[in-house]
């Protein structure tokens, strides 16, 4: 058994959508801390370039290490995508981010053998989720899709209706009569469109959130003593955003299930 | 007359949006070259604080300003709602925004006196327009109404049809009924949706699109002698930007009427 370590988890993602990641850390190990950071003066990443990407995702991860954390959680897929080695050569931590946990879950649940995986530009341009998909069960069909509006669409809380029932029949169309049972939500943001999505999918499509699956993976490497685990109680969670915090607070509720009392806004230099 | 200046007009935007307002430049002084920059790092402007666009404007224009530009035109209605003063009060060149050539000719335009402005939600919280509208004419009846979904629309080009019409509908329902004959496209994007608004707004309303009015009033600046006008011939245009060139150059012809040939990524740092 290894060493109880107070320090807390270290969780970033572009904005707001992390927080359902951070949701299924709490339910799954409530006696850890958390730090978390949305880099809400720079979201969204999904459309934006693999460099770029890649530099923010530093200076987060940075960040997140200058508040002494045992283990960082990258909730964003499209960094998890583009920035993981970079991040693992540059912090003496584990770091663990969304896509591969999702992947695995998708991998293991569905029968047809074929996949759907709905994500950023970003994320699906980057293949992340094709290549560990194919890699964990060869012989796999994966049919990826960008679906750039359902981040603004679940940000300004679009969640049911004609507009997001029409925009995912449009990004869906493409998959549907291909024979997949089973659909990565690849970004955190989609989870909140469950509803449109399953409606559009259909009953016999099953959806599968990488927040879960990252929560097990973190459970996992505490478990096998890769970081200490917390030593007991209830675990506090603190926020950092890096604009202004009203809006972060504000639609917090949606994706976290409470909502967040404070966010402190840092000032994080991008070089 | 003034003496002519070969210097380029500078003229910056959170992305693309701001090539609407090239285009204008181009056709009102065909003989001006420019230089073009779209912080496409860090776009969306419209959905962020004040604080954290006023540092991205001044790190934009420093950076025109290192190009040795003659004038600078913030082609962001965010950017020039919040950024202005500042902006103004760093650089030894004038600067022109597009809010007041906009509101200036709205103010003119309107019989009813009811004007409509539509804008990000930072442009709207900034009440510019609101400010300009009513001091150029008082008495004006002024409803503003942000609409967060129109750039992440207009950007991945869904322009027509039944999505964009339901979320016009859905943000432009409350000004019906109100007597307004004119509306403010207070977005450098909005021009691209003005199909569905028009029809969503019926015929006996006008909109007004601030490009054509700020190259207007980049014209008279020119002609008074505040700086100089190009020699004559036919101006050169380059084109910055932040992130990776593909998707900019990619969606230009949309916004610009022609393809960008070329644009160059810089790194600009912010701290």
């Amino acid at each position: 058994m290894s060493t109880v370590d107070p320090r807390p988890l270290g969780v970033f993602d572009s904005g707001v959508g992390g927080l359902t990641v951070l949701r299924a850390l709490r339910a799954r190990l409530p006696a850890e801390s958390t730090v978390y950071l949305g880099d809400t003066a720079r979201v969204p990443y999904g459309t934006k370039g693999a460099g770029v990407v890649t530099r923010y995702a530093e200076v987060n991860a940075a960040f997140l290490a200058s508040l002494d954390i045992k283990l960082l959680v990258v909730a964003c897929n499209t960094a998890s995508a583009v920035a993981l080695p970079a991040l693992r050569a540059g912090l003496g931590i584990p770091v663990v981010g969304v896509i591969e946990p999702g992947a695995r879950a998708a991998s293991e649940r569905t029968r047809s053998g074929v996949v759907g995986v709905l994500g950023t530009p970003g994320t699906i341009r980057s293949g992340a989720y094709q290549r560990i998909l194919e890699a964990t069960r060869p012989g796999l069909t994966v049919h990826a899709q960008a679906c750039p509006l359902f981040v603004p669409l679940a940000e300004e809380g679009w969640l049911t209706g004609d507009v997001p029932r029409l925009v995912a029949r449009s990004y869906l169309e493409p998959l549907l009569g291909t024979g997949l049972d089973t659909v990565v939500l690849g970004c955190t943001h989609y989870p909140l469109l469950r509803g449109v999505l399953a409606e559009v999918l259909g009953p016999e499509v099953a959806l599968v959130d990488s927040a879960e699956a990252t929560a097990e993976a973190v459970a996992g490497l505490l478990a096998r003593g890769d970081a200490g685990p917390a030593p007991g109680g209830k675990g506090t969670d603190r926020f950092y955003v890096t604009d202004v915090p009203d809006r972060f607070v504000e639609v917090s509720q949606r994706f976290l299930g409470t909502k967040v009392a404070r966010a402190e806004q840092v000032n994080l230099s991008v070089g």
